[in-house]
């Protein structure tokens, strides 16, 4: 039996992970920290969990959670989680930062676009980006994982065979992006109250969403040079599910047929990657580790459309695959 | 007072248009056809009608909508609309079709998209489209004015400045339409069931919506030449609302400022078009004729971003507009 | 024209009433209060309104309000409400009053609810309840209206006509009420957010909601006696609409059609009352000041069903029906 | 491994079934049945699935379905489910029942409600109701078991402790149900599309709905005596989950803390019934099998909450419950 910690266990990601961790025959759940003094019941925070799960969150040190768990799923908000990592490690633990704080490779880029310097800086660029179907190799080794954000996974599955393949030209790539409001949390913003978020449609951080460099470092790697993408995050009135479509220039024309049989090839034998011809939904992903992608030629354009569950393949989903390559697990241990 | 007959009275839109015309204090509503043989009151296909229309909906002939009504709002599907029409205005009524048979130019460009041929195709091409924010003139005269699509008012709008300037590069334009599912009509359909779109976002049509044809049509008319879009629409697990990001290249660098100060003096004047410097929310112009429009640059991409409702401004709204234009009523009567 | 003044301008209520006297032809809104300091422009707060009235929310004092405006709509807290609703008065202005403070007639039964005391306690018991179906010729000759709560009107339009009539039991009646998220208004809460609202039907306030001594009160002016209800809120995932089911003890038994007949004699001739012979949905009445009410027997019981739009005829609307009356328009005006 | 059917496997409960018997670890689903010729694969149905159950639906024959499974979970409508289940039992299967066939005790009651003769009338009354709280011990023995409606568990959970105790009048108790679209299952009926749902809250089937006398049956069996119910069921707007409140009169007063504690002595052991102090809600239980319950005393009458997932606690979490007991596996297994 592993013993995991989850640190940060009030919000949505932390549920998630903790369901499905709930269902994982060698996991024993022994912590769950708050930076809050009050030491609540976990069914208090998350009534879904009444009866199943009998622990407190508690403002641990990081001293007690390495005493008490083998492995911790960080679900601190970027910054916070890096600043508790390194104790962590030190103290013999494995981590899996859900935060942003270990995705991207330079420090300068970090503090351009989240705004302070990375409390860790040094780490940059040796933790492997916690999407198995690309870096597994890398994962399995490593004592620290950086699970992607939601966003990114969404639009790296698709175009990551085009640009590996050097069929796309690798800017002015357009991602148009749709995400349930469970992507940003359970914060008390107004623009998240039901009131307002219901029948309202929005695009928001046009430009300036903190996924661009994280989804340009990766797709720069497919592409072995560098890559530049138009992102534009949509706020849909749905609780879960990420939609993504982009549009690309192919270097010579490619048939629908080709693209899809590129993918599958790319893909194959990946648990959690479907390359289907219907256009997806959704729907047809939610509350699962998959990600549904097709393609279509459009003019002179390639489509490409994907969807996961934000909160399970775009967070703990991806997180649970990737605690089970750093233990052995069979990968898809918990999340089928 | 003009006495109104709403042809295909059990839909959305025509509910619609009936909502909006109790308001009009220079109208009176005469006649509500069906197709059906069952003459049902108003207030069991509508039931938020009751007490408010003494109206049965009626199969009526020609003559006998002619004979009750001065004016003629068609809300039936594309082809019955354009087999009653004829004999409407031979009798002397003018008509606002909200059907999509009098938007296209070319014959062969309807059959093609339709997949019938025109039952009118004689017509086609001087029927002026009812956008009055660009061709108030044509609409003026006209005994029938073609009611826009829903979708093309949404990317006409913002796109038409940047065109008729020449500042964007006409091919390769990308209009990804994001809608709320009253815009698919009351049919009968499992996509449309409550619980197979809600949590549901996915794409329907790319690359093959009959809304394309339409589009690059105006679109054209504004570049002086022909115009390329790729268009993709997207359903939106909520009831009413618009929202179109488009892509384009320009022709040379601009700012934003320059495009919104562009936009502004393209509309000025104009009563129910909003460029604003937010980004737009389907929710600012829910139940209301406006359209909202901002733009931002992305890289080297001008991004566009605009709302409405897909009822009113996409629809009903659109069609009382031009009515108002049609019989010198102010344009905004029964609109605000 | 009346000059008319909105206090308390951000939230819900304040903004559907803006929506409906801008349709009133005899109204010009001329302040929009609020109590921070920040002088925003209506539109930053209700984008909808950009583009429809040109003013800024000010921290206005009594004498200011009084100076610019005849009528004043007060949408702020209780106690809020009635600590400056005297200075209005006695400054010559009309108010209505969108809060709970003047529907209770006593001092005690308000404090013992709201756990304040009242700050106009002496003028308690001397103020019209809004509800012009039942106390029309109270609410014309007065300068303030209580205007009722959302769920009393619900309850109390469709017992009235049973208890007046002493045809049912005033004891033991339940009133199990569910209404749309607005009713909460704009608060951060956390149940209010769109994450945890959504797919969560919940009960509320179970035997201890405030709107309870509202319900009894005026039921009791109904029975000429006192009235005991049973009052159970239930929050709906949905943004507007309250729907309410009674149910209640005949004193002796009575037929559907008895029942049914009793209500159209009691609300013959009120425009906004329909006693409808289907089971009421609260899409019939969104964005109107309709009560649909319905009843059926079942064993030995009269189930009565009623339904409204929690922000129209459950408060704005309601407000400027008694706004029509207080200055002798058409009770119906801007609101049909 | 048990081989399991699924017979009737469009439906939302048959995919239910489905998602929870692919967690089962002595479960091979091996066959799916459809009463259409089209034999698509289960994929086309359920997108969900894709990748996960290479299956494809059949129109088989009764031998065919004894032929390949040893246990048969029936999604039929009722009449239909029970003109298949004897021949499956005869062959030897074991069946689990979620439609209304066996539920009912006696034929003349089943034709009342249904509208139709029982195909099978000589089993009722000898057919264990799949409610292992209450009938634990019918239930392992038997080869046929008659699974709970969902309305009628969200009722017979809180009332049972109550009615078995003698703690409630038996008479003029008042169920006030409030579900989710799913319980309506998947047919193109117009109030169940999105635009006609949305935003729309009803009662419907007051004092008439099939689940009448299930419940009546039920409690009867627990009161030892007759119950007599006033049932009502509402329409939410949203997905799933059943939330209902029922009134009852005490025989004499007792505090909630006595409910409370009776309650939990009634359910002692049970691992789906939580006895909670909050109000439920129905995202606490949505996508688990756990009903919630808590009690509250207004006035002076008993209000219980309780609420659950309609298609897991009241259909497929209930059947593989069940499955569970026929076959000696942990009760819990796939369901945690």
């Amino acid at each position: 039996m592993v013993r995991v910690a989850v640190m940060g266990a009030t919000g949505y990601t932390a549920l998630e992970t903790i369901l499905l961790l709930l269902r994982h025959p060698e996991v024993e759940i022994t912590a769950l920290t708050t930076r809050s003094e009050e030491r609540p019941h976990v069914s208090q925070i998350h009534p879904q969990l009444a009866g199943r799960l009998d622990l407190c969150l508690e403002n641990l040190s990081l001293e007690e959670i390495a005493q008490r768990s083998d492995c911790v799923f960080s679900c601190l908000p970027h910054k916070a989680s890096a600043e508790r990592i390194p104790g962590l490690l030190d103290a013999g633990c494995k981590v899996i930062d859900l935060s942003a704080d270990y995705r991207l490779d330079s420090p300068a880029v970090f503090e351009q676009w989240y705004g302070v310097p990375h409390p860790d800086a040094a780490r940059l660029g040796k933790v492997p980006y916690g999407l198995p179907e690309l870096f597994r190799e890398e994962i399995v080794g490593s004592p620290l994982v950086a699970n992607p954000g939601c966003y990114p996974t969404s639009a790296i599955v698709p175009l990551s065979p085009l640009l590996k393949k050097g069929w796309i030209e690798p800017f002015g790539i357009i991602i148009d992006s749709k995400s349930g409001a469970s992507g940003a949390g359970k914060s008390l913003k107004p623009h998240l109250l039901y009131c307002e978020l219901n029948e309202g449609f929005s695009a928001y951080g046009v430009g300036v969403h903190r996924h661009t460099p994280e989804i340009e470092q990766i797709l720069g790697k497919m592409a072995g040079g560098r890559v530049e993408v138009i992102f534009t995050p949509h706020l849909v009135p749905m609780e879960r599910g990420i939609l993504t479509t982009t549009y690309s220039l192919p270097v010579k024309p490619r048939t629908q047929e080709e693209i899809l049989e590129e993918m599958r090839a790319f893909y194959a034998g990946e648990p959690f990657i479907r390359i289907v011809d219907n256009l997806p939904n959704t729907r047809d992903c939610r509350h699962s580790n998959f990600v549904n992608v097709t393609a279509r030629i459009v003019k002179d354009r390639i489509v490409t459309i994907s969807c996961l569950d934000n909160l399970i393949k775009g967070a703990s989903g991806a997180a649970v695959q990737n605690f089970n390559l750093l233990y052995g697990f069979d990968e898809k241990t918990a999340l089928l």
